[in-house]
């Protein structure tokens, strides 16, 4: 019998986060103050982070110890499978050899949690009672929900109201861990508000969502923020991904992947993935291809530009180097394969532009028949999200089909798709069409940015 | 660190599953032709089943080897993990040790695609172009699918309208791995066409779907049948996951369970788990306890008849020796738990007569208090079939707290509640209640039976 899934022992779960920015070439540049234009530093993270997190923020420590309690609930879980795709190869006819990590086996499907226990865990330390965030497809505010419901936190997610409405069994999920689910724009915060009385039917977006979130625990003591991607600490905690998966690759007797790709939203689930892969390349030369995979609907790593934006649509956040289509970006409301962020983590940007990693766009519907083959061929449904790094895994499984060469490819499956089965019926219904997004519409939303350029 | 779960490899999957038929020390009495009355061989299956499936339906060989082409396809989510609750146990305050076999991780989310994919490989070897089934909450039709997808063999599925119409997810699933769904009772059969008239807005049963199912394949050459739960062979394929558990609790250093728990529908997944364990009690003179946990509103162990009954509603099957509520028994639609089966398989049967094992009822509203306690203590949401046996775990621990007894108790976590977040917010909106099934309603029901009594 050929061995599919690779696992490892619960001991095996790495005793460490992994901190790229200890070994990059050039480091992110600092945050500004959107007023004063001057860098700002941690302190100004105070009123939304407990202290723990905005030491992980800004620490240059290559390892980052993960604390006992938290290695003891990713066990729930943890470690993750690691697939060899024999269907999928054989259903591409490929020499390639095909790999997933597959990190939907958590209690709420993604690879959100892995940064959610943590992020409650330091804020109970702190003795925060509530925490607040923003969530789109439902992903990270299911995570954060069965993180505070262990630790005894509060928590109040703000959920797009486009997806409030169309994936209400999210948010019954949600609930049942305990959460209060608000539908975003709310008229709970100035900031949602404010978008109401514009745009009264405004389907919401995470831009929206993380300023209403950001609102109520910059105004409430007892009260912080959590965000579920961007932000280094984030990325820090879902290293953990990749960490495991390097020791699975080598149990299973595997050379490193030539090639390592994943998902892109905010840069958290690629991040966690590949980031323990470029610590090879930059510490032992390695060539490893890491390939970031987003929706062309949401093309900030292909068609951005690199520049000083906000965080969320209202401004409220420090400016931070990004990669961004604008801060008030908002993809088509037909584009249903999540990863609607309009930036790109500070890390990740800085690795871009300095040509450390690549970015491939997708298609809605070409994501969408990588996913039905996936699911046909490996058997489990993946999430959306998943299938931008599955169709970028066809792709150079194919590009190997016509050179012959057996590569290495590996890809972060990070999700599962029980959820957003109404995206697949409506891609069996006809409704999801290809979308082109014209570089005009993409010129006037950065035109619209009005923040300082970063000199080259 | 505690370990919570217990792995095992891959090449640890059982290579043969265990019949337990050989060990019975009272073998079930014979199904009967309805017309007759006269018990009726293996042949007469023919027409719904492969010769294969027929062959172990009726063999009293101990262990029947698992071929490597199931073995291989059991891969993707097997071996399942065993878990120590110790969130449960601490939420519980109890001295028990509490274990749950976690069946949810498959693809289809239940432990049904352990028979799904032995069943469709054997009729792919008989060269069989179509399997009809019926389902209910959605569990066994998402299963055949995914099985049926995989050997390329096309899967109709007649799906109680009543979960057709609440569960559009579970549709949209089996859509996804190529199966037809229709809502039954529909226009396609003599037996949907005749409760139409009857009754135009019938919520539709499993027994009708059953009827539906077996007809379409009853008068086709190409088609066969499929079923989920009840007979020998579905049971036989089940047993994989008690015999997982036992090498898993020794890997653990564990004792043998003083106490295993199953959800009962039609006894597939009691008898999964229970099965490799009660071979113990009768080789090696154990004295484990196995418990049925099944809803009060279909209680057929606690409160029906050991009878012959027709397996569907339409009497169209041969007359089987099980405790019954009569086949057309239908519960309250109030009953939100699933296990709706009127029924129960004839070895199941046979061993509660001989009271070789045991069978709780639990109210409707008691088991989803079970299901939040255990998605808040554990992480993991159940599915409502599920909740049934956490339920009798909880019992039986709480039991344990009141004697200070340290029993170790293990249950089946059969699925997750991923498609069942309906019922989760019914639950919390209140609108599950208690629901008495009257003295009267199960006398009644049996009144109509109308089939020989068996003498005792």
């Amino acid at each position: 019998m050929k061995i599919r899934k690779i696992n490892l022992e619960e001991r095996e779960i790495p005793e460490n986060w992994y901190n790229i920015i200890a070994d990059m070439p050039n480091k992110p540049l600092p945050p500004l103050h959107p007023g004063t234009l001057e860098p700002i530093g941690p302190d100004a993270l105070a009123p939304l982070f407990p202290e723990a997190l905005i030491k992980q923020e800004v620490t240059t420590d290559k390892w980052v110890p993960i604390p006992d309690e938290v290695r003891n609930m990713y066990s729930i879980w943890r470690p993750t499978p690691l697939y060899r795709a024999y269907g999928l190869e054989k259903a591409l006819d490929t020499p390639a050899k095909i790999y997933y990590k597959y990190e939907g086996v958590s209690p709420s499907g993604s690879h959100k949690p892995n940064t959610a226990i943590p992020q409650a865990y330091y804020n109970k330390q702190e003795g925060i009672k509530r925490i607040t965030t923003e969530t789109g497809a439902g992903q990270w505010g299911s995570a954060l929900s069965f993180a505070c419901q262990h630790f005894g936190i509060e928590c109040d997610v703000y959920m797009v109201k486009l997806s409030y409405n169309d994936k209400p069994y999210r948010k019954m999920m949600m609930n049942t861990w305990g959460a209060n689910v608000y539908p975003s724009p709310s008229d709970r915060t100035e900031a949602g508000r404010k978008i109401l009385a514009e745009y009264p039917d405004s389907p919401g977006s995470l831009g929206i969502a993380i300023s209403e979130a950001v609102e109520m625990a910059a105004t409430r003591d007892d009260t912080k923020y959590a965000l579920g991607s961007v932000l280094n600490h984030v990325k820090l905690h879902q290293t953990i991904i990749g960490l495991e998966a390097i020791k699975q690759l080598e149990k299973a007797g595997s050379d490193l992947p030539d090639i390592v790709i994943a998902p892109f939203g905010g840069g958290s689930n690629f991040a966690g993935l590949s980031f323990p892969f470029l610590r090879l390349n930059m510490e032992e030369g390695r060539g490893i291809r890491c390939i970031a995979s987003e929706p062309s609907s949401c093309p900030k790593l292909t068609r951005g530009v690199f520049r000083y934006d906000f965080g969320d649509t209202a401004g409220m956040t420090p400016l931070l180097p990004m990669y961004t289509l604008g801060h008030d970006f908002i993809p088509a409301p037909i584009h249903a394969g999540g990863l609607r962020y309009h930036g790109a983590g500070v890390i990740v940007s800085q690795l871009l532009k300095d040509q450390l990693i690549e970015a491939q766009a997708h298609d809605n519907l070409e994501i969408f028949e990588a996913g039905v083959l996936f699911a046909r061929s490996e058997g489990i449904i993946p999430a959306p999200e998943a299938n931008h790094g599955i169709a970028t895994a066809i792709r150079e499984a194919n590009l190997c089909k016509e050179t012959g060469e057996s590569k290495t490819i590996l890809f972060n499956l990070c999700g599962h798709g029980n959820f957003d089965m109404k995206a697949y019926d409506d891609y069996f219904s006809g409704k999801i069409k290809q979308h082109e997004l014209s570089q005009e519409e993409i010129d006037t939303s950065i035109a619209r940015l009005g923040t300082p350029t970063i000199p080259v």
